[in-house]
């Protein structure tokens, strides 16, 4: 499974509406196959890794990291081709959050007489498809909030005068973080203040997540470096956004944030990752709109500067602590990441 | 040499202005006595140990966390006693600051036909007698920066209705650091606020910090649960402190913060656990005073909260760096220590 689960890592940022699955086969101990779903309307993993097996998938354990799909979508349901290929046992991470799936994919391999063993690795897979998940059951993306912080809680100096927080390590971590979500998202504060290009840098074979740039009143300039086609502008229902449009701009039109989450949503954007600065991340925050946590914390002393978030006041007692918290040294700094809202699961594995 | 590292912590906190030292004896293999140095005017740790291995001493080699004094204090120079008890090896950590050792130990053990070797585990030790070190070549307590702090940087939310950052474990660990350091220091405006009594609670044999309130004004009422015989009360030079010296504080008069350390170094304290708020935090942290960080962070965010410095300005770039970074898990949450200032050491243990 953890070889499935890297083969799925492949997906990551490039299948949405569709989840970042993979797929192994094993024969007599030997890897006789390997697949990853690569984009919606591609193939699905279990394809791929059927493909490469050939007449070796006979009698061959299948390793999936999502429940094989039952219904025919853009292509033919994974169930029927893992069947007719004589697999004779079926390990999935976990189960489809799908409501066309949902359990009937796993009940039908079981039918036809196929082992099947449900929740193997479960946390890890449940926590790569959490973009997917979010999609599916909530209509709008999972939200990974990002920021770099010194020892001393400070994102960024008073004024001018600023300096990377982090160094090169927790940098290209970003950079992979960018690969790897659908959309990264800043306020049209920040595209004033620093025009960032928001794309992805140094990561072999990456590909740019989609700019999202809050902006109510449609202030981004025409010359941003974060404004191409494709780019999404979310402004309030009123404001005349057609030189945006011009450039190419997508505009979601929303008076809410949940509004503009479901109007990102709908774009199939599954992911976001959100890099603004306090005033549109204190936004998300207040909202219970933060998913995920990812700080990345510079063991420096800045004295006075700005703090991550601005609001909403609250006791310490009503902090929103973070769930499966995990600590990781990045050269000189340290991530810190935990979860502030839950995946959205399927039941517990032993349902089924 | 980490069994007399352990014997040395044994006297943490009680042996200014002497250092905190261990000792121990080992003969064919066997350790045949250990020691450690209790208290000022108590015997040094070298003494403890040969007491213990009597004629088991002869041909043994000592292992030392600081160089065996060569001089006549209150007690007779721990070099002689070695000799004369015919230990053949002598394994030293790091050479001693105090100018009236300084190296001589070593020379004296050598001359006399000893095995000296010099260097071993030496940044530990160093790091464990950092107070000892900053007092006699500073003339000032070694300064230990600690507080506890959300991910998103807050000590404590705005107004009434605050609570406890961290988890139990990380606030045991404080007690231990209030039992292992001379002296703890908070800003009068933490006494009026929160009254707190700047104990050690929950610690096996563990003692009290001295307690330092920086309280320029006088303002600290009688009542405060801090202000007990003994407790050291900072103060402008010109300050009327008759009521806290009949409730039997001990007055320290400076008009500046550097003045005020060397105050507290005449009267031996060495170490100094900074506890207080963001204003007494930042006047240290602003002066370079602030020789060491400790930080506690809590896994969760708050939102709108103070930080724990506000000041001096100064841009990213000019972030003080930390040294010698160590990460620690304590429960849910974790703890970042490192070194703003060096720790006076006397040249590399190559040079001797």
């Amino acid at each position: 499974m953890a070889l499935a689960l890297e083969e799925a890592a492949r997906g990551l940022g490039r299948t949405a509406p569709n989840p970042p699955v993979g797929c192994v086969l094993v024969r007599g101990g030997a890897v006789v196959g390997r697949g990853f779903h690569p984009a919606a309307g591609e193939p699905h993993a279990e394809v791929f890794a059927l493909r490469e097996a050939g007449e070796q998938a006979r009698g061959a354990a299948a390793y999936v990291t999502l429940e094989p799909c039952s219904h025919l979508g853009r292509t033919p349901p994974c169930v029927a081709a893992l069947i007719a290929a004589g697999v004779s046992r079926v390990v999935v991470a976990a189960l489809d959050p799908n409501p066309r799936v949902a359990g009937r994919g796993v009940g039908r391999l079981r039918a036809a007489g196929t082992e099947v063993v449900v929740g193997v690795r479960e946390a890890e897979a449940v926590r790569q498809q959490a973009g997917f998940r979010a999609l599916i059951t909530r209509g709008r993306p999972w939200v990974v909030y990002k920021y770099a912080v010194t020892l001393d809680g400070k994102v960024a100096a008073r004024g001018e005068g600023n300096g990377a927080v982090t160094a090169a390590g927790a940098r290209a971590r970003v950079m992979r973080w960018r690969n790897e979500l659908d959309a990264v998202a800043v306020g049209v504060g920040t595209v004033l203040a620093d025009d960032p290009r928001l794309t992805t840098r140094g990561v072999a074979g990456g590909r740019d997540p989609r700019p999202v740039i809050f902006d109510r009143r449609a202030r981004t300039p025409l010359s941003a470096r974060a404004l191409r086609p494709g780019t999404v502008v979310v402004t309030a229902p009123d404001t005349d956004t057609a030189p945006l449009e011009d450039a190419g701009a997508t505009i979601v039109r929303a008076a809410t944030l949940p509004g503009a989450l479901r109007g990102l949503g709908q774009l199939h954007l599954s992911s976001l990752l959100l890099e603004g600065g306090p005033t549109l991340a204190s936004a998300f925050f207040a909202e219970g709109l933060v998913d995920e946590v990812r700080a990345l914390i510079a063991p420096k002393l800045l004295g006075a500067g700005l703090a991550p978030l601005n609001g909403p006041p609250r006791g310490m007692a009503d902090a929103a602590a973070l769930r499966a918290v995990q600590l990781e040294s990045l050269g000189p700094d340290v991530l810190v990441t935990g979860l502030l809202n839950d995946i959205p699961r399927l039941g517990a594995a032993g349902d089924l």
